[in-house]
Formats: structure tokens, C-alpha cells, sequence
């Protein structure tokens, strides 16, 4: 039996001693690259982290004393400390989440995959425990580029104003988010990292010390405390210090001991400390660490000894516009692109090869990235900010009071918008529309194919007054969906022989459903036309007008059912006095479980035979006094 | 003529010199008190950059060099110094904005007043200037209380992150927001402040100095230049220059001349620097530097002698919170508030004198104070967070992921909902419907008298599984508004004696005029129910099936139309199969110009008669075929 299979709660960790942890890193090691080669998931952050982790649990008592990791994408080594080994449908329908989950164990606390929040979750923990008199420490583990995210600022400058709070921080320092992090912090921690040599020196005495057993540790951490003066004054403590708060490294957190005894110091400490780790992304694994761009950020199945896909990777929506934005760059020499951070995953770096000036890296802050669009746009460019559809929550604001307000021709690309299914609730990119048709002015565009995709991107950067956005899904692109006729400006694409009472609207890369809901209600004798108006926020009066000549609107959409393009057009409708009924499909109105995209369409009823089925109810329920539909059976 | 009356753009400015500065400041500041005592505004911020804004104008070219003003209620001395000196209407329709405004002038840039956006807005345009050759600088001016602000650092790591952009961020540092400024970087910025003896010194030799005219000055500065050695060696650079920003200061913000070296210098080296200014907020007018609470931020009209308010203060419905919310306070020790900057505004204040410990004052930081609430909520304790219901954008992300996601119990009050008139496009608290809307559990409630205000706060906080939010607009509280009869939870307020056929919703304070339109519809026979939900989001099953019962459902609400209440009971009834048409009324889709509060509903068409007028179109249209109303003329 491996050290792994016997550990079964953290307190078992605190059962190993010495060279026995080193065992129990490798295995967890091995155990990782095999599982996570089967199933794909968060690699290289959780080979960075598997002695971080251990030495936390070593060190405080989860779950009495809470842990919570930042973005959760490094919780791999958490869970198997905790009783989860169970691997094998990770980031399945039914399997452990790719994040911490209340719903697996006490010992997770923040399912919140978004970045940079695990300083203000950890601040409001600490100060209900205060609140009540108990002084339990805290934990947050928070990376480097989680702190170019601006709420953690928000929360150290809480955090750091003189409280005694007992908050102990690790900063998981391996210099990068996906890309490497840029900016003054990097720098800065930079600076820091450049002390290291000071650590080694003290790592060295440390072994020397407790080759002894535990009375050795005795007596390092004595020599350790004696050294705390000397420390103070030659390592720059620099911005923590300077902002009132406690600062403990750099240490290297691939040392289990180094770790363990910074973390007990810490504890000890009783205020906020910072706990400055040295990672590597990727470490102990070859491929992971010889793959300079993102060290194996996250993968899909790969083979376990070569690193290399299983299957061909087939982001294809990502692919098209990064060829495109490259080509509309080329044309327009004040095209310019933003990234909070993920300049390979959002399709930026054939651009940023050709471009370099053109492309900026603003780090995990999507606020700057908007705001200082709209700054660009002002000052005469066209800023093309590329997110994953569901980051740009954070920026609701500055989409609407910086760009909007100040009618600022900013193009937002959307990629992973609607179900992207594996990773869960926070990072279903359903949130978009419902958001965005609250803002006046911004028009959105759904592309359902590679041609619409292409032209949507060269529409968007022709609007030089008013926010722009094209969505559009996670995955590979469908086959082509050519028009077959045209009203004015929606596609039409698909007509029916005779006189049809439903129209059906099929949004972005719904428009396939809305075929084939179509091809079923032909089945059943009802009529329907399908269109696609591409651009569907606001809701044009072309549609409108069309919508009226139908008994029924049936609307497919990839968002949020509630707030989305099926209710904007019923409210664009009753607005014209027009109360045709529209039923929309699309999400529904909650927080999905993590599953495969093909398992929440099923589970939700989007396939086009369950939209046929449910217009037929719909149109047997509004129709029941009506004459029977054309060559319905009665 | 007075120096202030020849200045008509900034050339005017950069002719006067030495004590002809003094005295347009003189000038300015008693021009201010004389002119905002009439009209209300933002007094003391303005009283507070009389001398920075002369020199910003003396140093800087704008608008050809752009300066931008975070917040932009301390933009009063620019306007008079660009040519604007009318402020008879300000802040009034027709009048100046009292925030920048592009359409009063091309020296006006940003007009968004959520605060911590000028940094990002100005690292825009610096990068386009940057990105054409163009090395003309960008000037920046944010308050020491905006920098807690997280997207002011976002923009702090971009810009410090070794580039070389042209920017200069003149730091106006009054130690407060609303309220004192708190956290870590209140604290560096005291410590920075504690040197200003040396500034006190070099100022002493500058005066002696430039006794002897602009030779003088010369002379001056040449001796500051070689006492730049001296200065970074004895001044805390501290956490800018960690960062790998130049700091210059503290300058004294009162003294034009030093104010004006220090900006040259900072324009001289080409790359980002902080000039950081100590000004005190409502400088030089008696009964504002005695005000310690706010030093007269924001004030309405008030006799410019005592500077007491010309007509109370009536900021009932906070009132009403702030004495609730005590209450429940001292019934339940794990209720605990949450403010951003504005524990006063947003009536916490109360709370804070009896239990200080349990009132939170987290900076201008409502992404933290959201996620923070969270954490409280999952140790244990209620949170209340406060905020006005336009800045809640700001946290729309945590109010979903953190809070929603989580089920955790948190309490928004969301004050000044609605149309607020005076502080134009950026205050209007008419998206927060809107927004929450989308997020999953989330209970809204829109209470529309003291006493449904009370029992909503006591209803939201005895939730403990989801976010509740009750909303209330800015003003005084109207009359009470007794139901005649409940149907579930839904208050009647007013029955018709036959069988009515339309069904009015009156949301919150919409509710009276609501009433007011089912009297007028009275007169023209048309017979209708009065309905208040009190509990809006979401749409109750109760009011859906009693809203199927009538031919047409009419809604008023003082929130954004679109994807508002209206909208969503319209959606509601679509998914229960009921399509009866949903008529609604409430804030149309733009940016609003301020105004009056009273102007805007007026505009709006949201008076009781204009409802009453469009109800009865509404119903002519949809009965036309149908047999008369009860009572109508034919």
C-alpha cells in the first residue's frame, strides 16, 4: 500500500515524517499525470502546488481551520488529502468537480472559479471568527497572477490597514496565470524571488539540522527565529510591509519542511502574514516543464509519457478568430487587442506574433482591460477585447458607464460563451446577454458558422460609436449553415413550401436546433420558417415586423433563458403593441452542475426534437379553438 | 473686472503670475461657496482643488494633453478655468453637468463618476499616443479614497510595470473619500505624509528664491534638481516605487508654485509618475473645515454664511434603514454591515455609534465588500451590505458567484434606486432590476412606504440560503399607502366594485402612481385592480396565475424597462403557456441627461395620467373586436 491509498484526512498527513513526505509527493505526483491524462483537467497548476498543499494541511487543522484556494484550478492535491481519490470522472457528470465543491467535502469552502476572490472570502471568514471572539486562522492560497486581479487589491488594502485578524496568505508564486504575469507586481515579486539565495543558505543549515529528528526541528526553528532580525535586514520586505502587512519569504515551496515551518511561523503570527512560495507550473513533470507557454495549464486527455494530446485539440470557434483578427489587423493599422491574461486560450497570439505592440496583456483584470479600451477607442484606435464570455461579468460595469456611456467603438469578443459544461457553474458562459441587453447602444452578434463568424468580426470593428460584441461557443465549429434567402438583414435558413404559422429563431450556433426542430415539425404537418438575424441585440424592427406575420415565435438560444434574446424579442413585440406568442428556449435559470455540453443540452431539452415537441404542445394549447394545422392528424 | 471673470480658456490662466494666482484663488473659492450655496453640488471636493487645477492648467495643454478627473465631482474649477463660469443651472437641466461633460466641452474627457476608473481611462489613451509616436503626455487625478478602488490597481500594475508611457498621476490626497480613507494604503499614504517637513523646507528656499521673479524660479529649480539626491534618500518612496513607478512628493496642494514645479517635472521624465498632493476637502471655507464627518462632499442648496442647508435635509427612505436597521441589530448580534466609503449616505451611521465593531467600512471597494459579505455569511454571521443601487454594478460578478452560487445569506440595501435626477447618466440607479434579475435564488424586494421598508429589512435578513436585496429611491419617503386586502403576499391596494379587466402593478414608489392612474382610468370607465408585490424578483406564481385572470396587466416601475420587472412577469406568464398582454412602463433604454427627478418622470411619460392615457390606447387596440368596457362611451 502507497503512502496515498493510506491517507484518507489530512491528519493522516500529519502522521509522515521526513523523507516519508518526499515519498508521498511523488506519488501524488505519478498519481496526477496518470488520472489527469485519462480525463484532462488542471495539470500543471496542481503539479505545482502537491508540497504547498501538503505542508497547509500539515500545518492547520481543515476543516475547523479554513483553507480556501483562489480559482480552485489547484485543488487537485486538496482533494486527495481529504478523502477524494476517486479520479476517474473528474470533471464528469457524477465524478469529483474540477474545483473545491461544498458538495464533495466540509473541507472545501469557495466554489467560485473566477480569480482573485480567496482574499475577501478569507477577510470575511476571519472577521465573523473575530466577531465572535474565536481566533482560528484563515487560509488563503492565492497565485501571482491572481493578484493582478483588482478585488485582491481591494481586499489586501482591507486586510493590510493595522487589523489583527488572524489571515495567513501564501502566494503561490510561479510567475505566470496562463501567460507569464506582467506588470508592477511581477516585478516586484521578481525583486523578492531575487532573495532566494538567502532561503537556500537557511534550507541548508535546516537539513544539516534535522537530520536529528524532531528535536533537530527544535532546534532550527530556534536558530530560525534568532536569524528573524537578520532577515528583516536584508530582505526587501518592499509593498506588503509598506501597506502594513506581516511578510514571510521567499520560500521554496517545493520544500515540504521550508514550507511547514514558514506556515507554523505564520500561524503563530496571529495577524495577517503574507507567505511568499516559490513554485514551478508543471513540476516534476518533463513535458509540462519544457512547454514554456502555459506549462500545461490545463489539458485535455493526453498521452501520460509524451504530453501530447489524445485527440487533435479542436478549438475551432478560437482558431477562426484568431486567422481573422490577424487579417482584419493587417487591413487596419488601429486594430488593437486586449487579454486579461490569456493571450493563447481567447485566440491572440498569431496577432501578437505578427503585432507584438498591438496586443496587450493587461493580467487577470478585466475592469483595466475595458476601461482602458475605452481610453484607446477615445484616443482614435479600435480596441478588441477577447475574454471568455464568462469573465466579462467582471466588467458589467465599465462595458456600460466607460464605453457605452461614452459611445466608444469597443469590440468585446466572446469566446466559450453559452454551456461549456466540464468546469462548471462559474464557467458557463450563459451570463452574457442577459447582461448586455440591459446596455444602450451595444449591439451583439451570434455567429453561428465559420462565415458568420468571419463576418460578424469585420462588422464589429466597423462601429466606431458603441460597444460591439460577437459571441460564440466553446469547441469546433459546425458545418456551414448558408443562407437560403434573405430579409432584409436576417438569414433565412430554411423556408417552408406553404403558408407557416411558427417562426423559428435560431441564435448563434442554435441555428442548427432550430433546422432541425423545423425538419420535426414538418414531420408533424405544422409549418415553420427558421431564420438567423445574426445580429440580435438590440432586437432589429426587421425581426419584429417578421415575428408579427407568425401565430408562434419560437426562439433557441445558447444563454440564459431568463433576460435572453427570446424575451427581449416578446418585450420588442408587446412594445409594438404586437403580443405574438413567443416561446423561448435556452438555459435555464440556475447554476449548472459541472457535465458535458452534449449532456445539458440533453438535460435541458435544447435538441431540436424536444423544441419540436414542446412548440407542438404549445401550438395544440394556442390553437385549441382554431382550425387544425395543414395536414395535422386530428 | 476680476482675474477670474478675464479667464476664458486655459491660456488666460498660464498669464498670470505670483500673487495674481493667489488671488484668482481667492476669486474661485468664493465664487464656488457663492454659487453652489444656490444650487447644491459637490463643495467640498471642489474647495479642495482650487490651486492643483490652476496649476494643472498652467503646466499641461489640454485639451490637446488630456487630463482626466476620476469621479469628476471635483471638476468645478476646470470648468471655470475652460470657459464655463455659469453655474446658475448647475447640475439642473439645461445647466452644466455637475461632472465632465463632452458635450459642454473638449476638455472634458471621461464622464463616468463611479470612481477608479482614471487611471485605466488615461493608460488608454497613453498607449494609443504611445502606439502613433506620439509622446504628448496623459494627465490623470485621482483621490487618495478612489485608489482603494481595485481597478485603480489594475491599472497601478499596468502602468507600473516598466513602460515607458508618458503619465502623470497627480495623487489629490485628502485623507478621505465620503469618509476617511481606510486599509493599507491610507496607512502608506499617512507615512508619506509625515515627510512633508522636507517639502516645508525646500518650500521655504523656494520662496526666498523666486522673491526675484522668473530668474528666480530658475534658480529654484535648478537647486531642487540637485536636492533630488537629498530627497530620494530621506523620502519613503515606498510601495510606487516597489512597483517600479517615480513618486514626487508630498507637495503641498495649496501651493500653485510648488504644485506647478512639481508637475513640470513629472512632464519632463517621460514616463509614469505619481505627484502625490495633499489637499484638504473644503479648503478655505470655515464651515466645511469644521465639518469633520465630510467636509461638505456633496451638499444641497445652503446659506453660504453658516452653511447650514436652506431646506432640510430629507433623505427620508435612508432615514427609515438607518433606524431599522438598528433595530434589527440589536435583535440579531449576528447581523453585520458592510459599507463602501459611504457609511453616512447610505445611513449606517446610527448602526456604527451603537455597535462599531459590526459596521464594515471597506473603501471604495464593492467587489470586496460583496465577496466579503460571503465569507461573513458562511461563518456564520448576517451581512447587510449598503450601497446606492448604481454601484452595485461593480459587483455584479460576486453578487452571482460569490454570494448566489454559494447560497450564501446576504442583505443588500440598495439606496438612491431609480431615477435620481441631478447627477446625470452615471447615479440613476436604474439597472439594478435589471442586472439581478439574471442571478439564480436572488430575492428582490421594492418596498413603497416606511412601512414596507421596515418589514422588507426584516424579511431580507431572516433569509439565510440566498441573496435578498430591497431597493428604495433617493428623496423623501411619500405617505403610507395602507393595502385594502392581500391576495397571498401580493398587498391590493385598490379594488374596483365590478370585475375589473386590467391589472395594475405598481412597483415600489411606482405603486402611488399605479393608483393615481387607476383613478383615471376610473373616469373613463375602464375598471382595474391595483396590485403591489412588494416582493418583486422573482415573479411570484401568485401574482402570475392572478395577473392570467385579466385582459391586459399594466406595470410601473422605476428601474430600466428593459429586462425589467414588467418584462419579467411578461416572461412569466409566456413560460405558464398564459399570454395575456403585459403593458410596461419604466425608465426607457439610454443615458439620461441630468435633470430633476420630477423632470424626468414627466419625460418619461410616468406620471398616473400618462399610464392611464396608454392603458386605454392599449386597450382600445387589444379590444377592438371585443364587446365595449363596462361603461365606456362609445
Amino acid at each position: 500500500m502507497t503512502y496515498l491509498e493510506r491517507i484518507r484526512k489530512p491528519a493522516d498527513v500529519r502522521d509522515l515524517h521526513g523523507s516519508e513526505l518526499d515519498v508521498l509527493a511523488k506519488e501524488i505526483r505519478d498519481f496526477l499525470v496518470a488520472e489527469v491524462a485519462k480525463t484532462g483537467g488542471h495539470l500543471g497548476p496542481n503539479l505545482g502546488v502537491v508540497e504547498l498543499t501538503i505542508a497547509l494541511h500539515r500545518v492547520f487543522d481543515s476543516p475547523a481551520e479554513h483553507i480556501v484556494f483562489d480559482t480552485g484550478h489547484q485543488s487537485y492535491v486538496h482533494k486527495l488529502l481529504t478523502g477524494r481519490a476517486d479520479f476517474s470522472r473528474l470533471r464528469k457528470s457524477g465524478g469529483l468537480s474540477g474545483y473545491p465543491a461544498r458538495a464533495e467535502s466540509d473541507h472545501d469552502v469557495v466554489e467560485n472559479s473566477h480569480a482573485s476572490t480567496a482574499l475577501s472570502w478569507a477577510d470575511g471568514i476571519a472577521r465573523a471568527n473575530q466577531l465572535r471572539g474565536d481566533d482560528r486562522p484563515v487560509v488563503a492560497v492565492i497565485g501571482d497572477g491572481a493578484l493582478t486581479g483588482g478585488m485582491a487589491w481591494e481586499a489586501v488594502n482591507n486586510i493590510a490597514g493595522g487589523t489583527d485578524r488572524s489571515l495567513v496568505i501564501v502566494v503561490n508564486d510561479n510567475g505566470r496565470s496562463y501567460a507569464p504575469t506582467i506588470g508592477g507586481i511581477a516585478l516586484h515579486l521578481d525583486a523578492l524571488r531575487a532573495t532566494r539565495s538567502y532561503e537556500k543558505v537557511l534550507s541548508w543549515g535546516r537539513r544539516a539540522l534535522q537530520a536529528g529528528g524532531p528535536p533537530g526541528r527544535f532546534a532550527f526553528e530556534a536558530l530560525h527565529g534568532m536569524k528573524k532580525g537578520l532577515k528583516d535586514a536584508v530582505a526587501p520586505q518592499g509593498l506588503f510591509e509598506d501597506l502594513g502587512m506581516k511578510y514571510l519569504g521567499p520560500i521554496d515551496g517545493h520544500d515540504v519542511l521550508a514550507m511547514e515551518t514558514a506556515l507554523k511561523r505564520a500561524k503563530r503570527y496571529g495577524g495577517p502574514v503574507i507567505v511568499h512560495a516559490i513554485t514551478e507550473k508543471g513540476r516534476g513533470y518533463t513535458p509540462a516543464e519544457e512547454d514554456v507557454a502555459d506549462r500545461f495549464h490545463a489539458v485535455g486527455a493526453i498521452h501520460p509519457e509524451t504530453g501530447l494530446p489524445v485527440a487533435p485539440s479542436r478549438f475551432g470557434w478560437t482558431a477562426v478568430f484568431a486567422d481573422e483578427i490577424r487579417s482584419v489587423a493587417r487591413r487596419r493599422s488601429d486594430v488593437v487587442a486586449l487579454t486579461a491574461a490569456m493571450l493563447e486560450p481567447v485566440g491572440l497570439k498569431l496577432l501578437a506574433e505578427e503585432f507584438p505592440e498591438r496586443v496587450i496583456d493587461v493580467g487577470i483584470a478585466e475592469q483595466h482591460a475595458t476601461t482602458a479600451a475605452a481610453g484607446l477607442a477615445y484616443a482614435g484606435m479600435h480596441p478588441v477585447v477577447a475574454l471568455y464570455a464568462t469573465f466579462l461579468n467582471r466588467a458589467f460595469d465599465q462595458v456600460l458607464m466607460d464605453v457605452a456611456l461614452h459611445r466608444a467603438g469597443v469590440t468585446f469578443m466572446l469566446d466559450r460563451s453559452g454551456l461549456t459544461g466540464d468546469d462548471g457553474a462559474s464557467h458557463n458562459g450563459m451570463w452574457d446577454m442577459a447582461l448586455l441587453r440591459s446596455v444602450p447602444g451595444l449591439r451583439l452578434a451570434a455567429p453561428r458558422d465559420e462565415v458568420t463568424l468571419r463576418a460578424a468580426v469585420n462588422e464589429a470593428v466597423e462601429v466606431d460609436d458603441a460597444p460591439t460584441v460577437v459571441r460564440y461557443p466553446k469547441g469546433s465549429v459546425p458545418d456551414p449553415l448558408p443562407a437560403v434567402a434573405r430579409h432584409g438583414s436576417i438569414d433565412v435558413l430554411r423556408r417552408h413550401s406553404g403558408s407557416p404559422r411558427v417562426l423559428l429563431v435560431g441564435i448563434g450556433a442554435m441555428a442548427r436546433t432550430a433546422i432541425d426542430a423545423a425538419e420535426s415539425l414538418d414531420a408533424h404537418g405544422v409549418g415553420s420558417m427558421v431564420v438567423d438575424p445574426r445580429w440580435v441585440l438590440p432586437i432589429s424592427a426587421e425581426l419584429t415586423e417578421l415575428a408579427a406575420d407568425y401565430d408562434l415565435v419560437v426562439t433557441v438560444e445558447d444563454g440564459l433563458v431568463t433576460n435572453g434574446i427570446g424575451s427581449a424579442l416578446r418585450d420588442a413585440l408587446a412594445a409594438a403593441g404586437t403580443d405574438v406568442p413567443v416561446r423561448s428556449h435556452g438555459i435555464p435559470h440556475a447554476f449548472l452542475e459541472h457535465s458535458s455540453r452534449a449532456e445539458l443540452i440533453d438535460a435541458f431539452s435544447l435538441r431540436g426534437q424536444d423544441i419540436a415537441r414542446e412548440t407542438l404542445a404549445a401550438a395544440a394549447a394556442l390553437w385549441a379553438t382554431d382550425p387544425v394545422p395543414e395536414g395535422t392528424e386530428p
